[in-house]
């Protein structure tokens, strides 16, 4: 019966199929494929991001954690490009000891997702495998002609960072039983890393923004990603890197590293730079919707990272997949 | 320094790069994702297929055969909506242990790919797995009114497969050594199991199919799950179905059987319906493009598959992933 449980069919027909929201572009997942009609004046934003046990979550990791962490990356993405999300597709590897409760919470945190966000399940493909992989392709819209990306920075332009950094890497650091903690600290950080937020609001600063990236890979390497693909430079002043008053005790206290904080991946926030004058223009849009919004440096025309003056060292910095 | 040799940034700039075509929606893979822009009056295509070392091929399979198999079974479902190719994303999961010679033939198949049928890689995702598993979207154009799906069959119309069927299963077979054939023979279906070449002209019928569907999961399967969606069922005149004349001998000889050959997957040939005033142009269509075509039998109101008058019981008889 176990097998007959979870055929291909059933899967989507108990789990799936509730998430295409009846759009005719999923055809109802009854086709070769789907379709997406685009606005006028609108472009497609693609992104691509997949999450493998044991390398971007642990095994036994809440499978709404799973859920989120798939939602939350992409969609990451498609605000760092200013779009708007409006569809994406699955390809969920599974092993044949999936039960009906993982089914059933991964599905639900995905349905609290597409309803939170406004995106719909177009299509996928289901597979065997021994651990749980899953990729997935977003779909977003843009203006076409207000498309964000790394490398619009110009020298002068202020550099922004939305919300507090280094938390999620906290919590994969006591996960990892690397770092011990007060138990309701603990809980504090490790939420953060298992349920991570992004900033979402990529769509409301593209025309103040000049370039933008997610903080996918950590502060320092996403930061020189940026700086890089503008040809300039940055400084940046660590008084105003932004922490919570939390995280900067630990730091006071020295129980983290700072310079971990700010090469450690997931903070799913944004740097962006913008022409100083937008500033005001930039903290008014940030006080209507709640998010913190910190302005921690200056683009600059000598290449480089540098932190009060102090040049960053990019060997390792940076976190690789690879390496 | 293995290691340093297959950094992501490394396989992208050595391997990937180029199968951008230099296009600007990838952005050069400079950035966190890419944009598609459609011509005037169409409607965007999209697929997802993934394939797994030891589910969808085996360890040791050539990577130009891993490459072929992940742009057939898109490139496949493509063509069935009557679209043409446009791009694709591409998650690849590697492990370490995989070599620059593995990278460059893997690599130089996709490329010959996109050459021959018109498409180039838009963006993806790089991840450490301990199996190769690559999951891909492919992007086609098609005309908005024109895209063809599973569910628009009528009563009495012709019931049309393009090429032969069961190469591929025969080619299993033997890789599994189940089959013992004379090593010409072997030869040539292993062939058709390592390197499918899909039907590529699905855009040439959509002014006259009613519906079709690409054959990724046995004739039998696909062809119930057309005339399911079209609600549907279908005569099949066993005569009639395409066999190649060495395929034939197998059958003849009881070397293979032919309800394994129906119900088998990969053909990544075509069903599809049309009307029978069609029935001459869609011959002189498959003449133009010298593609085999053969009309298998006829859409009827009542419910089910019949071959020569039998019913076919479809327990086990469509592969599911799962079961």
């Amino acid at each position: 019966m176990k097998n007959k449980i979870f055929s291909e069919q059933f899967i989507i027909h108990k789990y799936l199929r509730k998430l295409n929201f009846n759009k005719s572009e999923s055809y109802n997942f009854r086709n070769d494929g789907a379709f997406i009609k685009v606005p006028k004046n609108n472009k497609i934003i693609v992104t691509n991001d997949t999450i493998i046990e044991n390398v971007d979550f642990f095994k036994n990791d809440h499978p709404k954690s799973i859920a989120n962490k798939i939602v939350t990356c992409n969609l990451s993405d498609i605000s760092s490009m200013g779009a708007l999300p409006y569809a994406y597709t699955l390809s969920l590897c599974f092993s044949k000891n999936l039960t009906n409760d993982w089914l059933d919470l991964f599905t639900k945190n995905l349905f609290f997702f597409q309803k939170k966000f406004n995106f719909f399940l177009i299509g996928g493909d289901l597979s065997k495998s021994d651990k749980i992989i899953i990729s997935s392709n977003f779909f977003g819209f843009v203006n076409e002609r207000k498309i964000l990306n790394r490398s619009g920075a110009k020298t002068q332009d202020d550099i922004w960072v939305t919300g507090n950094l280094g938390e999620s890497a906290i919590g994969l650091k006591i996960k990892q039983n690397k770092i011990k903690l007060k138990n309701n600290e603990q809980n504090y950080y490790v939420n953060k890393y298992l349920f991570p937020n992004h900033f979402c609001y990529g769509n409301k600063i593209i025309n103040y923004a000049s370039s933008a990236i997610d903080i996918s890979d950590g502060f320092y390497g996403d930061l020189n990603k940026l700086i890089f693909e503008s040809n300039k430079g940055a400084i940046i002043e660590s008084k105003n890197l932004p922490f919570s008053a939390k995280t900067k005790k630990l730091i006071k206290d020295k129980k983290v590293n700072i310079n971990y904080l700010l090469s450690a991946g997931d903070d799913y926030e944004l740097i962006f730079t913008s022409n100083p004058n937008h500033s005001s223009k930039i903290k008014s849009i940030f006080k209507n919707i709640n998010v913190k919004i910190s302005k921690v440096g200056t683009v600059i025309e000598k290449k480089g990272v540098y932190i009060d003056n102090n040049k960053v060292n990019f060997i390792n910095k940076s976190f690789d997949h690879f390496s």
